[in-house]
């Protein structure tokens, strides 16, 4: 498997982008995005999605400029419609809006419709948080991708609606950053472990049954089966809360009949929020008090004596470290597709 | 067990709390609120507390006026000392000045310290979005009641944190309310099983050596155990979210330390968010979107043939019809501490 460093995967990945037609600085602003995932450990967000983005510019299903347009405005709020410009361009878009707003007025809330995949949602509040302010963002897929079970129910009628939160911190490099589907797993995960012919345990998916299994293919069938919201009727409550937020807030679509048979959309509608912490106590007391709160945390002993008890983003923000030092590796199937699609383009790597 | 009207309770309760030092309109407010948890059924924050929170008035611990000041403002923002006013008087105030924020810059957040409990966080978020805007709450102890341990680890470290959204729709009286505790389970719930002599269920509760128990009396020691987040890290993750956005934010007390002795306190910090549905779309296109996302849940057949999929609040409306036609039933010992407390004011029930 390669091993590459961030610089030259964020110049492949903006390369390739800019050749299947997006401008310099949606290109890099993407493949940054891109390679930022793969720093902190979470590669099913990388470059592995780097051809399937260089497709869709060239099918015309994503835009490779910025055409971004506030439909809405009233002075904390606006409404944004993305006009399928790239999820990475419009999310970081909508927090700098939001910061911006609440250096004015104390809060800013973006809504966002029409975006395509906006790739990991802890960048952005991160992004939201080393500048003073928490962050908040939240998303759904249109209403499509439903792949999720209501609490009680069989069938699957909603997406796996990720949500982040930014907090302040002078622990961590940017702030503690909380980036979580609330399904009780990606889907992503089920299917790797799928093709590796591994059990999945129980509690993560439904049959067409409605019957627990411990087969990961029973989600896909046919007849498909049904993930299982995180932490039951309240993640479930969670999911819908985040569904009217990001799908019914923005008006970018919801959770619905006509849209369950999209198994996969490229398209999200999402919610960015900023709150300025200067508006309420001086951001050196909040970090310290967050920072006393953490340490408070990883004082327990662990439950067992060769653990350890951690905090949001402890585990990527050591990973990032590592990665920064020593290179990111790389699946061959990925790279093997990172090449192709660059030959594909005249791009020799 | 005495059967009675929400209207009687509520005279009853304002009488009590009048007599023991409160403002007309402080004891009018809370006892509302007080008897419109036991009306949606939620009867461990309705008149069971009476007794507690006129107690505490005459001991000096809780302000019988409106003492409320808004310390810093900033547009959509602003900092709430509440001086140790009552917490339903403080959050309800804080969820007008959120509205009226909202009204005007399309959002409002207000962040509350030194208020005493709040009561039923739905209650607040409900009111919000009975006036057609998305309603957000979360609150902790000040730091204080610290029962829930982190995760991964054995020791009780921060308070089970609850947090409530409210999103407009017709299909419930006020919206879709979702009211919830960051830990599994509330702690007055394992109280009462302690006291039925009952097993809880595995995953609830830690003994002091930070094994699983099914004894509730484990959690109550000496020596202490704890209680677990819901949902695993990532309700976990929620926890300090809040714990960041109300005790640190407001500034009124957070998880450390010196706050690790207090097993309950009665303050509480807390924040208030109102976002304007009409700023981003028409109210009726919001609320019509909702009901149809919450009708394709229910369309899901359930898991077994003779259950129901429900959305939050399903129950509570339910229960809250019932309970405005027949009358709300009070254990007698809930009941003849009431009588009590009355009759030691003076008052003759």
């Amino acid at each position: 498997m390669p091993i590459k460093s961030h610089e030259e995967l964020s110049e492949i990945g903006s390369r390739v982008l800019r050749s299947a037609g997006a401008t310099d600085d949606v290109a890099d602003r993407v493949a940054r995005h891109l390679i930022g995932s793969n720093l902190v450990g979470l590669d099913s967000h990388g470059i592995i999605r780097l051809a399937d983005y260089a497709t869709w510019l060239q099918e015309g299903k994503i835009a490779g400029d910025n055409r971004i347009e506030v439909v809405r405005d009233k002075a904390a709020t606006c409404l944004i419609d993305a006009h399928m410009s790239f999820g990475q361009v419009a999310a970081s878009q909508s927090a700098d809006i939001a910061v911006q707003k609440a250096q004015v007025y104390g809060i800013g809330l973006v809504s966002v419709k029409n975006a395509s995949h906006i790739g990991r949602l802890g960048e952005y509040v991160e992004d939201i948080a080393s500048q003073g302010f928490i962050g908040f963002l939240c998303c759904n897929a249109e209403g499509a991708g439903q792949l999720v079970a209501p609490w009680g129910g069989k069938d699957a009628r909603i997406g796996t609606n990720p949500m982040a939160w930014g907090i302040p911190s002078g622990r961590e490099s940017g702030g503690m950053v909380l980036d979580m589907a609330t399904s009780i797993v990606p889907e992503g995960k089920i299917r790797v472990m799928m093709r590796r012919e591994e059990e999945i345990p129980r509690g993560w998916v439904l049959d067409s049954q409605g019957q627990s299994t411990t087969n990961p293919a029973d989600l896909y069938g046919p007849p498909v089966g049904a993930i299982l919201p995180f932490g039951g009727h309240k993640g479930y409550g969670l999911m819908l809360a985040i569904e009217a937020l990001s799908g019914v807030l923005s008006g970018g679509g919801h959770a619905r009949p006509a849209a369950a048979d999209a198994w996969f959309t490229h398209g999200s509608t999402f919610t960015t929020m900023a709150i300025e912490v200067e508006s309420f106590r001086s951001l050196t007391e909040f970090t310290d008090d967050v920072d006393e709160m953490l340490r408070h945390m990883k004082s327990s002993p662990p439950t067992t004596p060769d653990a350890e008890v951690l905090v949001p983003y402890e585990i990527e923000s050591r990973e990032k470290s590592v990665r920064l030092a020593n290179g990111i590796m790389i699946e061959d199937s990925t790279w093997d597709r990172v090449v192709q699609i660059a030959s594909g383009l005249g791009i020799s790597i």
